[in-house]
């Protein structure tokens, strides 16, 4: 954690808190820290600021907080995805977050198995403490924003409009079109849509559906990645072609 | 799996190979294969080919194959990269094979706490597998070559130059110098070796003997990202840079 998160309801008007819980043992025993001592914190959704620790009693951690700092802007990047196996999902919530994705919308496809949307990795009482862990590590504070889709059509055609206003639109899609530095390294300063397919990859009715609607195919190389690793290479990619300078094209 | 790995020794002089173990258990029951079915296969540090399925008798999966494909090259990424956790480093193999880095220096630095080079995450008995596991999931047949090295300065000093011929260097540095992206934006088509510290970074000494050496300091944005998703996002963003035509700049 190199930030402390804490819900708007947890600081008091005069900027007083009261931790018990995961957050008040990784201060005592991970940042050993101190009365008088000072921490990073944030409020979810709000700003940056600094906690002075003002009393460690039994099991809690009491702060005095001063959120003076700025709010964390959104990311520049909204993701669709398709739902993967479980164990990969709950390995990605923390990482997307961390990542700055600013909203994260699952979806449904033909190469998606239908037990993965039993999991409980999408329960929002689940996702939502993973999520926290990515941004307590990236020191953000806003919290992507998550939905579930189980039809694609319906998603493509009638909802992602509405869920993105992303200038830019690009689908992850091995061996067709270029490759994702070059499509985007024309996007600096924009906001970009990504879809990433199921591991077998989108069929040809969904890459269809999805170059309808303003995506444009590319790939990341001749390597197939596994979910995770290729959600993270891939925002990684799209971060740097977004901030690079002119100078350094 | 996209590809079945063989080690030498399992493939006959005449392109014979009986399999019993996950490999079999994944032809079986996830690829559903039948006698006569063709899969990708590829000898471990060897070439490519193609396996047709000759028999499923008990647990046994007997396959015939033709290694006429290419033996893939090696990437044009060496990884100088302190211990991390060992949850994040058994998680990293996979990955990092998966990236098709060509060489793992695992290092101390000040930071690395002592009891992490105690993990079984650095035996190779534990290791292999997981590396073959990236490998079969990006069709890659180059076993990535991993030392451990537990004195920094000698290894950086000394035994650096003979693991790495890459002509390029740089160390990950939050904050100091520029974009890793900017930095390595005129380096295509060469071979890059990239130092990745600690979480809590690589200390003022480490620092100044891998500048030293020509690590050039670079960084990635102001996210602080875990061990794990810093190592696929800086490979994925050195990749790009170094296969980016000129066209794109």
């Amino acid at each position: 954690m190199n930030l402390i998160l804490l819900e708007p309801h947890e600081v008091s008007s005069d900027g007083r808190a009261a931790l018990r819980d995961g957050r008040a043992v990784h201060i005592r025993t991970v940042l050993g820290a101190a009365v008088g001592d000072r921490l990073r914190v944030g409020v979810v959704d709000g700003p940056l600021g600094e906690a002075t620790v003002t009393g460690l009693e039994g099991d809690v951690v009491a702060l005095e907080c001063r959120l003076t700092g700025d709010v964390p802007r959104r990311g520049p990047i909204d993701l669709v995805l398709a739902v993967p196996r479980p164990k990969v999902l709950r390995r990605l919530w923390a990482q997307l977050a961390a990542m700055g994705v600013h909203r994260i919308v699952l979806t449904n496809a033909e190469r998606v198995e239908r037990p993965y949307f039993d999991t409980h990795f999408l329960d929002p009482a689940v996702v939502r403490p993973l999520l926290l862990e990515g941004l307590q590590q990236a020191r953000d504070t806003q919290v992507p924003l998550v939905s579930v889709h189980r039809r694609f059509r319906v998603l493509v055609e009638d909802d992602l409009d509405t869920l993105t206003d992303a200038t830019r639109r690009v689908v992850l899609h091995p061996g067709d079109g270029a490759a994702l530095e070059q499509v985007a390294s024309a996007w600096r300063g924009e906001r970009v849509c990504v879809a990433i397919g199921p591991e077998g990859g989108w069929n040809a009715f969904e890459l269809e559906l999805l170059r309808g609607r303003g995506f444009v195919a590319a790939d990341l190389g001749p390597r197939t990645l596994r979910t995770d690793t290729a959600c993270v290479a891939v925002l990684a990619v799209l971060h740097a072609a977004l901030r690079l300078s002119p100078a350094s094209r």
